[in-house]
């Protein structure tokens, strides 16, 4: 297999800015939309692809409207709206149970600078999950009524994001893959630090510090084994560490 | 099974008016987009939908974005983006082979207005084919890579169409009806017509005299032989027969 990054066979896209990524809100499984900037991140996301005249075979996203419309917006860009597009609840961002809606001054207020640090920043300690009968509860959600509700979760830590989203990907992403599907991910933060650290074998310790910046497509290619041949940000490693470094720098909730 | 109107188990959509439905030039396989009334009526057309309380379990459309974006715009407006959806090239337009970029004049000054009427109007006769090497051939095309070549229309009459419909609509769309799913389906004047005369009977002579209104939701209650239990336009019967009134007024190419 030749090694050309100009023809990557996974690319992964982090949505960008959310209306409560503004507000530094807790938000993950509430189905918050992107902000002007984060459909502007999209569009530039786009451009980078078909700048780089990638391709692509089917595309996967989460069931939540940031990555959606964020995949949505990539499409029109790169004249491919006609993909197959599979939506999967398993690359949904990390669900951060009973502090959703929260932001960081009410969690603190309610918690504790410290609490939340180890929340945030910790890889297998869940946030307070959601009360069963909790409005916000997935088990509520019609998106997810196919679901078994023993499968929903109240309150993910990273650790438990990961058990989630590797099923899917075992399942689904790695078999089309191996086809030879050219494969475009707009999915989460959380979601993307996933496959990233199964991907890249980032430690459990390592990977609560690893910040994937918003709106830039990550790309790989693959062997039949999901070796790393090569990957590279379309928008060069310089420029991904700033923005990455900026992600952490906010403290921002995912 | 109780016949209750409010909860259809399939609802179909024709787009509204593209660049070209504007132009009144034959578009068929041509990926032309929505215009900005287009655009509009798919809102409309979501309005309707969600007024009506009216829910999914999945969606499918075409390969063509004009009704993809319809769709996605349905989508946003009934707050269901999450709502799983399928692409099938068999929910495409009518091949219009050659006539494809001509407008009203063009064809009828190539071929007389005798021909184009025949061309238009009858049910099995189709209009002359893409040469194999034409650059719009459906074989050059990278979102047709995986249908096989001698399924690929180079021109179609509306028989031709039913042909190609049919099977996805027996293989695909009634085995998910008949599990329980309600669908929805953004499609195409011709793709449209075809699973309407299926499910209603209409014979090869009267289909062609039947108009689908732009941007207005059919909704069905199927059984689980497909027998048409009742059928309403959300808008209202008066209200879509003006409108379809207005399409076959206008000659409004396809």
């Amino acid at each position: 297999m030749s090694v050309d990054i100009s023809a990557p066979n996974l690319v992964l896209v982090r949505h960008g800015q959310s209306q409560w990524n503004l507000e530094n809100r807790f938000t993950g499984w509430i189905d918050v939309d992107l902000s002007e900037q984060g459909r502007a991140e999209a569009l530039i996301a786009g451009q980078q692809i078909r700048e780089a005249g990638i391709e692509f075979d089917a595309a996967w996203t989460s069931v939540l409207q940031r990555a959606i419309h964020t995949l949505w917006i990539i499409l029109d860009e790169i004249d491919a709206p006609w993909l197959h597009v599979r939506r999967d609840w398993r690359l949904n961002e990390r669900h951060y149970g009973a502090l959703q809606g929260l932001n960081k001054a009410e969690t603190a207020a309610e918690h504790g600078d410290e609490q939340v640090h180890i929340w945030r920043r910790s890889y297998d300690i869940p946030p307070p999950p959601l009360a069963d009968d909790h409005p916000n509860h997935p088990r509520l959600d019609r998106r997810y009524r196919d679901i078994p509700t023993s499968s929903l979760p109240a309150a993910e830590s990273l650790k438990l994001t990961l058990e989630r989203v590797m099923p899917c990907w075992e399942e689904e992403i790695v078999p089309a893959l191996r086809e030879g599907q050219r494969l475009l991910i707009a999915a989460h933060g959380n979601s993307i630090r996933a496959i990233v650290k199964h991907l890249e074998s980032i430690s459990d310790d390592e990977i609560t510090g690893l910040n994937i910046p918003t709106g830039m497509p990550l790309a790989y290619i693959l062997d039949g084994y999901m070796t790393v041949l090569d990957r590279r940000y379309l928008a060069g490693e310089q420029a991904a560490a700033e923005a990455a470094a900026a992600v952490a720098a906010q403290g921002r909730a995912t």
